[in-house]
């Protein structure tokens, strides 16, 4: 390796070292099987795993590559910015400037070629601006409505959400995929019939 | 969807829910801020993250979407076998009939054409008879390697690991990326010198 390579090798190194954070980042979301916190790695493999095996459900044909690719870095910046729980209002009010900035800070680490890359992904995801950004969107919603659906609502109830705020936020499910913003109304009557859902 | 397309959807469902387990199957590798063993799902993240900004230094040329696919499923088997620490000699006797009944119930739970080819991949990372296993075994070597070292050598410390062991176990890192199996040895080189291997 010549210098720079060696210096394009070291920023790639530390970026993935620093991506470690991610595991310390604690969702509202709670896992199946312990009683604690998913946090960001994990979920960002579960949506992964959904979308290796769900992505024939996207509206319109995607690109499995760079939906697996966006799954994985779309919450990166909440390294810097922390989670937003979904029913926030107050958060969601600084979210954008805040998570912005933690996205200069975090894809600056990588060359410029790759962080160039990944920084366009995560735009596309925010905007909601492809095919691929939308149905990764989809996956984010509808994976923690199925945890806390199979968790018997455990954060719902905790938090006293009501349904139609989780039905107002699975509208948009339907934007990258029909059938799993059908699935989301399906656990949605479910858990108000069973009272998890106000 | 009629029957069958419900009976479709309903295994990828049970499948994917049946995933979560990923994230209470604990390693010996520990996370870097904080004090806990690092657990499948997060390394299998870490691991898709790696292969994403690394993959130009794999030996042969190889399929992104595979090399992430692969990633991503390769510990699934671990929801029923368990971890096997790499340096557990007793455990790795049974690892092999262990895993493979598990494979057979878990990628057994999908849809028969995704079940086929998700342990397919498997299976060929078992055997590492394409380029994309290779490359991914190779980020499963340094991957906790660099955590470990990152760490202060904390689980070699603790199992009394020697330089020896580590560096056999890397010899392998190089069959995937001659630049992944150097930077193995050169952190080796410098856990041995800063007293972290013995």
């Amino acid at each position: 390796m010549n210098e720079q390579e060696k210096e394009r090798f070291t920023k790639q190194i530390e970026f993935l070292v620093e991506m470690d954070k991610m595991k310390n980042i604690r969702r509202m979301t709670r896992v199946l099987h312990e009683d604690r916190a998913e946090n960001d790695a994990e979920h960002a493999w579960h949506l992964a795993m959904l979308a290796l095996v769900l992505s024939e459900y996207a509206n319109e044909p995607v690109d499995l590559k760079t939906v697996l690719a966006t799954v994985l870095i779309h919450d990166v910046v909440e390294i810097d910015a922390g989670d937003t729980y979904a029913y926030d209002t107050e958060g969601y009010k600084t979210k954008e400037a805040r998570e912005k900035q933690a996205a200069d800070r975090l894809f600056g680490m990588l060359p410029e070629d790759q962080g160039t890359y990944l920084r366009r992904l995560w735009d596309e995801f925010e905007a909601q601006s492809t095919p691929e950004a939308r149905f990764a969107d989809s996956l984010d919603r509808v994976q923690p409505l199925l945890l806390n659906y199979c968790k018997h609502g455990e954060t719902w109830v905790q938090n006293g959400i009501r349904h139609e705020q989780v039905t107002a936020r699975n509208q948009k499910t339907y934007e990258g995929s029909k059938v799993l913003g059908d699935l989301a109304m399906e656990l949605i009557r479910r858990a108000t019939e069973e009272g998890l859902l106000k």
